[in-house]
Parts: C-alpha cells; structure tokens; sequence
C-alpha cells in the first residue's frame, strides 16, 4: 500500500512498489495546491544560495513579523513550526494531556502525538449520514477531557466546525487545539479562522500549514497561534534552528501574494463542483467538502474496495489516498485532492473504466 | 549580547544590536567551512523549483543509502534528522537517561535536551593545563552515569578524545553519545570515528553534522549512526517529514564530492597553523586544536574580558564568539573559526590594535 508510512504523497514507496520514477504520477493522494507553487518561489530558490551559508534566524523574527501583519495578531502569540506536523506534535508534547478527544475520522497526526505522551484517546464520530459533520450531541460530557483536537476544516472528510459548537466547548472551560491546515483553501477563511480568539486565548491553540495552499510541502512550513504564554513555552521547547532559512524566506514572500490566493478561490469554487458532479455520475458517493479534498465511496455493490481501487489506478500512474485506513471510515472509502480540469477529467474517466470492470484481487504490492 | 538565543551565528540577533545588516558581517562565531558550500549546490537550488511540491521522502531512503555505502555501514544503522540538534533532543529523549555525565566545557545542546528529560547532570572538568584534552582520572567511578555525552571533537575546545578512553567506557557497560559534528574537519577521521563500532553497539550513538563540513546551515542536516534497534526506535520517534525535501537532495548530492573535502583539508592543515601562530603573537593564549575552530584567553593584565572583546569587534563589523558563556569557561575565553588567511588577518590585525587600547566598558546592546 501507498501509506506504507502513514500517508499519501509518498512517492518514493510509490515507485518502489509499482516502478513507476516518482516525478511520473498524477498525484491525487497529497491535497496540494495544483497552482502553486506561486512564481516568487523559484526566485527565492536562486536567490537561497547566498544565504544557505549562514544559520537560520532561531526566533523567525521576520516571518513571524509578517504573519502578525496578515492576521492581525501580536507576534508574540505565533510559533513557527518544521511544518504544521512539528506543530502538532509540539503542542501535544506542552500539554501533556492524559485524556483526548479527536474526531473519527481524523489526521492520524492527532492520535500518533497522543500516543506518544501516553494519552487515553476517545473518539467522537463523524457520521455519513450527517455528511461527515461534528454534531454538538456525539461530544463527551463537559469535562471529562484534557484536550480537544479537532481539524477544522477536517481532514479526510472536508468539513468545517460549527463556530457555535467551538466556542461552546471554550465557554465550558474545554482545551482546544483546532488544525487549521486546509481554512486557507475557504474564501470565508477570515470569518471561519478562530486564529483570533487563540491569539490571546489561555485554553485554544489553532495550527496552520503553509504547505498545502502554496504547494510547498517539500520545504516544511507551518505555524502555530495560542497565548503569548504558550507561546513562550513552546519556543522554549522547540530544538534550535528547527525551521530551515529556505522555509523562512519562502514564508515571508508568499504571505504577501494576494494575486496567487484569489487564482486559487476562483479554480477551487468552480473546480471543485465540476469533479463532484462527475465523481458522482460515475456511481461513486461523493460529499460535501468546504476544502480542495474529497472524500469518497466506492458502491457497495461494485464490488471494489479502497485497497483495490488504489491498486488498480497505481498500475495506470495515478494515485490515491486509501481512507479506509482512517479510523472510523470503512474499507471502501478514499480520498482525493482536487486538482485541475484535464487531471481530474483523467482520474475521472479511469474511475469510470474502473467500476464498469470486475474487482481485481491481483498481488499485494 | 550575541548570544541571546544560546549560540553563535545569530546574525538577526547582530543586526539588531549593531545596526549592521545580517550580510555585511565577518562572522568568526559561527564554525563554518569557508570553502563552501559546493558548486553543486546552487544546481540542486536551481533543479528544487521541480521537487519543491511534494513531500520529502519520509524515510530519506536515498540519503541513507548514500551515508551507508561512503562509511561502509548498514542503511538501518543510520537516522537522518533535522540537523544534528535533532539527533541530540532525539537521542536523550528516547534514552531518558537520570543521570548524565558531560564535559565542561560542552556544546550547550547537550545539557539542555538533558535538562528537557529532568536528567542530573554531572560536569566532567576539561583543565586549561591539560590543553583542555579529557582525561581518564576526571571520569565519574564507572557504573554511577546513564549516559556519558562527549564532543569528539568537543566545541568549543576543538580537542578530540582519546580512542582508549572511550573503549574503556563502552567496556565497562557505559552508555556513549559521541557528538561528531566536527570530525570530518580531521585528516584521520577514517581512523578517528567511532561510526563502523556505533553502526553495531547497542550502547553507542554517534551524531553527525553536515552542515559544518558543507557549509549548508540553513538548510538543517545531521545523521545518528546505533544499533538498528535504536535506529527503528529514534525514526518511529520523529514527527513525519522532519528532514525536509532540499536537504535531502543536497546531501545526496555533496557526500561524494571528494575534490571539495580534499581542498577543505589542505586548507585547514596550513591556515591552522598560520592563525594559532598570528593568533599568539598578538599575546593571546590559543589552545591546540583538531578541527575548524580554535579556543582562545585574553591575557589576565590586559583588562580585556569576553563580553568587552565581543562588543568591540562588533563595533567592526566582526563577530566572534564569547566562550565565556560556556559552563567551565573564565570570562576571558573566546572561540574563532578559522576562515580564509586575508579574513583571518581582519581578525588578527583588529585584535592587536584592541588588545593595545584600553579595554572599553560601553553600554551593554
């Protein structure tokens, strides 16, 4: 399987089970931005090697200086991680909780960082015939948990929280730690994003990745917003230089490209209806996402499960993410980045060969 | 001071107290190799545009393999971090030693992560005397330490331990991290390095850096080298895609490139040389060294302290480190890098006509 190491996007293991060379596939498996990387990247790439030479600022003054500026919060309250997963992991390890509630499904992330502290995890599930929606009745009783993380919106399902059932959780005296990794991808993002509330907030904590919206994931960039308090304290924790100077430098010139987001909102509102109505000819079901992923089902009745559909597309060059291996979903779901028009035109028409042919057992990969 | 976040090299840190931009300094506090970094990284900078929007490799399988056949070690023997800070926090993290010998002096990062784990830490003196060499007799009685943690060479003393001594301890059942971080600086290295016993030992750890030797700091990469037990242990430890896609694909790339460490050494052999004897005529005491940096003291009479000597450099436009920051150090310890002979005489030059001046209180930046 593709996530022989827990995720999709690995190409390296791609080639290796299917020798197909990794610069080869079309890649629906990682929930990139199919636009970017924005052209600023390329010219910061030659303009890196000047720079290489000397340590990474240890405070990321500058790109923490310009996050303040987007979003309006003071410095202080912003923590620059090796990627959004160092975040995560971070947090987790600050917090140190004994007790956690994620979302069935979720970003593994969540549960392998409360793994690691030793944490009991209970799973509050997301319901298809909610359409994947967080519903205020499947929480915990109040107070029975150290932490609450969330993604919002969630990943591999697409869905954003209920503003009212966040804040609801705050009120309650709740720790909240929201994965904000995909917001940037919602043209609401500025009324959506609790970055605000957990700027000065003693109990929120909401992680961002910059990652996936500017499409440079090989880099590693994501932040961190809670109290300065917290803040202090997770900085303090972090190892020295974690966060490269190539990171930083792309940071602070891509955060400034408005041109580069308002592309993405156009491609995604139109794009993302256009797949859906032909994932959803081709039989699949195929719910709501207010992001640039979706989450699938294969028909009961085809006969095809995750593991063989992503088999089959593999041996034809395309990839897909397994969701069967979320915990809480079954084995006939995947999921797949929204990418452009004739890519996706492609993976459409191969789900289409694909369905209308018997199941394949064929070998284990 | 420049030292605000723990090391030397924060040019963020020397603009903001000096006025000067982070690239118009003549940086002695940073140990980098003056050499570099190789050609043929702005051509893996230039080709990254293409590999930027994927994920790294989370397994740094080609890098791996490429560390495993130029030191003649098994691939599973060996963990790729996020620089050798990584490897450091990674190792005593996942031993989580109580009680933990180090020298003094010491690489900082030593006893921070130990401190991180609540670890007891107990200092094994280095004697100006014994031109700062670790010596058998100042060991703890064997059997009373978790975990011994030793520079080889050790910063900022540039000594490299004796090969018995080290034995000796894996012999009597201590546990052994060897910080190697600056030994490919040595033309004995191949005989020096503990790598092949390390690749093997389940008590022995080696850390490696390759951002010193290649002059890539920006862009974060060392290497751990145990037992593969240890190894599996450290790589399920590390949060997902730490090392990030560039420094991969850099450090595939310069590993072979045997004309650069040929140059390297033959610089270092004469300019090593050339410095101390400069270095000493100006009335300064410089220790032996065996890598790219060197110890220095201030004469006692001449008033001049570190802190003093640091500002008055700055003022110049030269940074150096203030080694009297080190646990173990007196106030009138320094530590240079050695660079190239005309940077080498800015340093030497300015240092004569301080040392001819009045020492200079200055407010504090």
């Amino acid at each position: 399987m593709l996530e022989k190491y827990g995720h999709g996007g690995d190409l390296t293991t791609a080639e290796e089970l299917y020798g197909r060379p990794t610069q080869k596939w079309l890649d629906f498996s990682a929930n990139m931005n199919p636009l970017g990387p924005p052209e600023s990247v390329q010219s910061v790439l030659e303009r890196f090697g000047e720079h290489i030479g000397r340590y990474p600022d240890p405070r990321v003054r500058g790109l923490r200086q310009k996050i303040a500026e987007k979003y309006r919060i003071p410095v202080e309250s912003i923590w620059v991680g090796n990627g959004a997963a160092e975040c995560i992991d971070g947090i987790v390890k600050y917090l140190r909780p004994a007790s956690a509630a994620v979302t069935s499904p979720a970003f593994t992330e969540y549960e392998d960082a409360l793994h690691k502290v030793d944490a009991k995890v209970t799973h509050i599930p997301l319901r298809a015939e909610q359409d994947y929606r967080l519903i205020a009745e499947d929480l915990p009783p109040a107070g029975n948990m150290d932490l609450y993380m969330i993604g919002h919106p969630n990943n591999p399902t697409g869905r954003t929280v209920e503003a009212r059932l966040i804040k609801n959780l705050l009120e309650q005296g709740e720790t909240v730690v929201l994965d904000e990794a995909f917001i940037d991808f919602q043209p609401e993002e500025e009324e959506l994003t609790f970055i605000r509330i957990a700027a000065q907030h003693p109990r929120c904590f909401v992680i961002r990745s910059m990652t996936k919206f500017y499409t440079i994931p090989g880099i590693r960039l994501g932040f961190a917003v809670s109290h300065p308090d917290h803040i202090a304290a997770l900085m303090k924790q972090q190892i020295p230089w974690s966060v490269n100077g190539l990171a930083q430098m792309i940071g602070e010139e891509v955060l400034g490209d408005d041109g580069y987001a308002e592309r993405t909102l156009l491609w995604l509102a139109e794009e993302r209806e256009w797949f859906r109505r032909q994932l959803q000819e081709t039989g699949l079901i195929c719910y709501p996402s207010e992001t640039n992923f979706l989450l699938l089902e294969l028909p009961a009745r085809s006969g095809w499960t995750a593991p063989l559909a992503q088999r089959w597309l593999a041996r034809r060059g395309i990839l897909i993410r397994d969701a069967s291996l979320f915990y809480g979903l079954h084995e006939r779901c995947l999921r797949t980045a929204i990418r452009l028009r004739e890519e996706n035109a492609v993976l459409v028409s191969a789900l289409r060969d694909m369905l209308a042919s018997e199941p394949e057992g064929g070998g284990e990969e």
